[in-house]
């Protein structure tokens, strides 16, 4: 199957660790190898030696708008739709916020109440700054119903990040059209792993995480899409000097800049963003398409290998996720009494999966550097620590750590 | 004077290019040199080798509470009431909504009209979403007088950016107080230069940037300081995960972390955050007293240098900054006609300060690797320019890229 796998040349644009069978990019993507060459330069000659005049010579000021255009083509936006800022949670509030202004006169924002937790906290907080009710639907699939005139905003994660499963993008935004509200997209599980189009489904809102399948470093820079028939209604709750139309002007009146590059607040973070600019360069001349189809083989083949193991040896093991690829994410989560604990021991085996509470081991599979000898090994050791009972080692009895 | 400097020995703790005369510490500060070595090891090993692991073995996690104490020994704060995240402009919004609730009832916040735009920007928007009216001063001396029983909250800069002038600390918070208002200060120009103790004026709120006096990098994170006693009534506007009582019990509710914490709202840009670490071990061991002290005599001896040059030389240069040393930042700020082209002009003779729009030529005076022989070679290079009019050449008539 790696044979025959045309993204297999990808992995060499990787640094690795040998014998690692890392099956957590879903939470912090690998180290492409050009990141370290470019921080050092950036550090030592950039910051070092060129100081303030790197803003402008080594075109740090534009730097937001590149990293900009290489997610956009991973997501189906155009360049000018996407701004590269802040955090994932810090872009949610802004588009939350910025949502609700496009849709004024209505009272009620639709979250889904098993969304990832800073969705649920951010949009808490910014439904009530902006004085809307906000409604939760127990899952995705209930939102349409639940949608109504009242609806400024329906705001979403596209993959679940505990199951892996898609949410229907196209039912969802065309119930809210219907009813003249806006749907925002979180794709911190999609972008880099899977080929949703915002284009193709008339998507409005967005935002996503650079440190998952973009594999940015860790605690990338975040991004948000705005559609660009939106870019005339966008007001930014967070209208700092490096979203003015002339920062350096350095007038009293705010004036923003032009589409999205208003969403831009204080100034970014350039180490972590110079280094995320490198990191999709790992991705060049790849599609969402390619990426999808793999991640699909991927996934495909670990839930068939693990359906294969003996009911003797899989025990109470069961997969959590859609048995459908075009249900799910690049992601397959396995149910056990004992995830926690196994896996503890799969990471003391080299296989690193991470744990979501209370049953869930979670394994995500990159699809630009994992092999097909990696699923098949991971279930090969998955089988082998519930043979052994090492997940039930006391020592998994007590959750420590970041888990 | 060199001879004499206790902090001499500091300059080794920075990599600064031969020749140069770097007067832009506080735009962005130079290297510390621990922090090309150390964000090798972040890239290679700890992102690379260990990936997600590191989060717990490379104490990722606690990164933020290791600078917060950093920064707070500057500050004259304690460690548990500084939180490092974000930039400058989020946190000025966190904080400010969050002082809006906790001055319940009252209507007002009070800014300088000329503060840093960021802030008045910021401000305006924090003002809108929290149902406050924003009144402006035309300087901080007036803010006393234009306190009153309907005010939440004053958020000044403690030191102007323009001219370094200093905000009397002690006197607007004497006045907010009285009136039972709160004080935000923007510290981004006083942290690791001067020696403002937030403890000994009863400071309740502030907020600051990591990439000026503090050397933390190109957009390195920002901070915030919230006094202990305002802990309880902390309410972010931005509750993120990160600042949740307990991330990974990835609870739909939110429970705030213990005090400062709360306000870290999505994953930290963690290059940027660990370079910041190393940078501010470049000031380990030495007290903001100390670094006031230098600050104040290199500004002294720059003013002195340029009232000294003979008026046919200094031609309409004027001093634009305070006079008094203790009434001003670790800046000088010099007015003319062509200061565009005075600090081009500057540059190609390797001496970097930078422009603020309309006729300032802006030098920043970093004690912590400033030597007085560069405060002698910057003047007399600034007379050498206005003498042979280089700051008149034509390729200055246009302003160009980052100014």
């Amino acid at each position: 199957m790696d044979d025959a796998d045309p993204l297999a040349g990808l992995r060499d644009r990787f640094t690795l660790p040998d014998g690692l069978i890392y099956l957590d990019g879903n939470s912090l993507g690998a180290l492409p190898a050009a990141v370290a060459p470019r921080l050092a330069g950036v550090v030592g000659h950039e910051w070092g030696q060129r100081l303030i005049r790197s803003w402008n010579e080594a075109a740090w000021f534009t730097a937001p708008g590149r990293v900009a255009a290489a997610v956009a083509r991973l997501i189906g936006a155009d360049a000018d739709e996407v701004a590269v800022a802040d955090s994932t949670s810090v872009n949610l509030f802004k588009i939350l916020i910025a949502g609700a202004r496009m849709r004024p006169g209505r009272g009620t924002l639709i979250m889904h109440a098993g969304d990832f937790p800073t969705d649920v906290y951010i949009g808490s907080s910014a439904a009530e700054l902006a004085g809307l009710r906000l409604r939760f639907v127990d899952s995705p699939a209930q939102a349409p119903a639940a949608i109504d005139d009242d609806t400024a905003l329906v705001a979403m994660s596209h993959v679940d990040f505990r199951t892996g499963e898609l949410a229907d993008v196209t039912a969802i935004t065309e119930a809210a059209h219907s009813a003249g509200a806006l749907v925002c997209w979180d794709l911190s599980h999609s972008a880099g792993a899977l080929d949703l189009d915002l284009h193709a489904v008339a998507a409005d809102l967005a935002v996503g995480c650079g440190y998952k399948y973009l594999n940015g470093g860790p605690g990338a820079p975040g991004y948000a899409m705005v559609a660009r028939r939106h870019h005339d209604a966008l007001i930014t709750p967070l209208p700092g000097w490096i979203g003015h139309a002339d920062p350096f002007a350095m007038s009293p009146r705010y004036a923003p800049a032009a589409g999205v590059a208003r969403l831009a607040a204080g100034t970014p973070p350039m180490l972590s963003l110079l280094a995320m600019e490198s990191s999709l360069s790992a991705l060049d001349g790849v599609s969402p398409q390619a990426l999808r189809t793999k991640a699909a083989a991927l996934t495909s083949y670990f839930v068939e290998l693990v359906d294969a193991l003996p009911a003797a040896r899989r025990g109470e093991l069961t997969v959590a996720s859609p048995r459908d690829p075009a249900r799910r994410g690049a992601q397959v989560s396995l149910r056990h009494e004992q995830a926690y604990g196994l896996v503890r021991a799969l990471i003391e085996r080299e296989v690193i999966g991470d744990f979501r509470t209370p049953d869930l081991a979670r394994f995500g599979f990159a699809p630009a550097y994992l092999r097909f000898a990696d699923v098949w090994d991971a279930v090969t050791i998955i089988a082998d620590v519930l043979d052994g009972g090492a997940h039930r080692d006391p020592r998994f009895a007590v959750r420590a750590g970041v888990t």
